[in-house]
């Protein structure tokens, strides 16, 4: 049997899966924890050698070299992770393993799996975001990610405070960017409690939502998606979504005239449609157009 | 002698010309002010009709339709200007005129050019901006404009307040949004006279580039461009530049580690290398693609 193989490459655990296709189970799934690099990437070659894939595909936490030409192509750069900042991951991969792999960013990768197997098939192009302990955004256009100077990093767009917010914020780069207000940390460091046992009236949703919804609108006005795909953990939280969609119509006003908006936000902002499976689905399809 | 025909369509006036190549100087141009629809698309194709052109390119303002299976594809739809709200722009040219049109924002066709002929050449990603009587942006990946739900309408994405800025903001749909709180008349309005009679060391272009810098930084974060180009009247004020690139190298903080950002910003956020015929040059592109 043919069989492809993914990682998704985390800031917390790295999840190997081998599959024989990218929407199916994994015929096996090995979740790494992010140690040091070289450890990380000894266990992750280790298991991809007991397996005969013929193609790999990576998604990873970023900010990472994505320029073929680059001396650094594949190495995961400006992360503030400790002793991961300009480490080589895809060339220890290719040095250990014979297989054709694809590299990519975990959001990225998400958004290419949700576009062409989830809630964004039958669209021209899709951003993903990850609301969860950080907050990551992802491209894809007409089947393309979006690569350029670097590749999306919408974790970080400058947001406005909510009036009543006086949380200094958690982003160690911007304190109060989109990331430095509405991750899971932000949350549990605003509250005194996890994001996860906060209850669904708890005006920290309508927060969280004043934050998400400036992001998902400018999106709508930087790139004009036909979907904006909300997942991480703290997108579990399913009240989110109603309040989102709202005031993300309140807060362009009409200005944007597509029904698509204006009365079918249910349909334009949503979860994403392989669930917590989008993130291991975008893996494997890297491995497979890694493949041909 | 094979001629292109380009109209730009603004809220102000329809600059058309005629010219052998995109970027070659016109053999005619008609400026026609931009009265009641019927009128001024009447003087339109009166000019084309004149001239034996093998493509014409329509730029136009928007928000236009521009999904061509779309009962009101070609039309201007949203815009608040008197007597344009959803009116067939493409119908009536391509009724009277027998020829292939492409059709475009004003500033998709800008950042087209700017990509092909301009600034722009040589990368894969371009953000153009124009700052003048409003504030657009449009965006080319791989030479395709990127459309989608939309298209681009960079001019309203949410913006923070310089914290000195008590001007109400000039967008009647957001108020402060970024083409509410840094277009043209928003500058005129807040330092009561033309932001052309402001000298250079006016304190009205620290609040300028206060602005523009996160709609620099928000395009960063989003989609990542080899370029971001800034055009429009308000542009001319070439002070505004070194301002713009330090406050966004500033507001990025090292996030971004890419020296074209960190070390030569002066090459990543610049003028039109077109200058003010980015936009005559994106409608003529247009034209030449839609012939063939």
């Amino acid at each position: 049997m043919q069989l492809y193989g993914g990682i998704e490459a985390g800031g917390t655990k790295f999840i190997c899966a081998v599959a024989a296709e990218p929407t199916a189970e994994p015929i096996e799934t090995l979740v790494i924890p992010t140690t040091m690099p070289q450890e990380t990437i000894q266990q992750t070659v280790a298991f991809f050698k007991r397996h005969n894939v013929r193609g790999l595909g990576v998604a990873s936490f970023g900010p990472i070299d994505l320029h073929p030409k680059s001396p650094t192509y594949g190495y995961i750069t400006a992360t503030p992770k400790p002793g991961w900042r300009n480490t080589d991951l895809l060339g220890p991969l290719k040095a250990a393993l014979n297989v054709p792999i694809g590299f990519d960013t975990d959001v990225n990768g998400a958004a290419l799996a949700e576009w062409r197997y989830g809630g964004g098939q039958g669209t021209s192009s899709v951003v993903y975001f990850t609301v969860g302990t950080g907050i990551g955004g992802g491209v894809v256009i007409d089947g393309q990610m979006v690569h350029g100077l670097m590749h999306p990093e919408m974790g970080h767009i400058p947001v406005r405070r909510h009036p009543d917010d006086t949380y200094a914020g958690h982003c160690p780069y911007h304190a109060d960017c989109l990331e430095g207000m509405a991750c899971g940390p932000a949350m549990q460091a605003r509250w005194g409690k996890p994001a996860s046992e906060l209850p669904a009236d708890h005006v920290a949703w309508e927060y969280e939502a004043h934050y998400l919804a400036q992001a998902v609108s400018t999106c709508l006005y930087a790139l004009s998606p036909e979907r904006v795909i909300l997942g991480g953990g703290v997108m579990h939280q399913a009240q989110l979504f109603p309040l989102i969609r709202q005031k993300t119509v309140n807060a362009i006003n009409g200005y944007l005239q597509e029904d698509a908006l204006t009365q079918h936000s249910d349909s334009l902002i949503i979860p994403p449609g392989l669930g917590d499976r989008a993130g291991a689905t975008g893996a494997l399809e890297l491995a497979r157009l890694a493949a041909g």
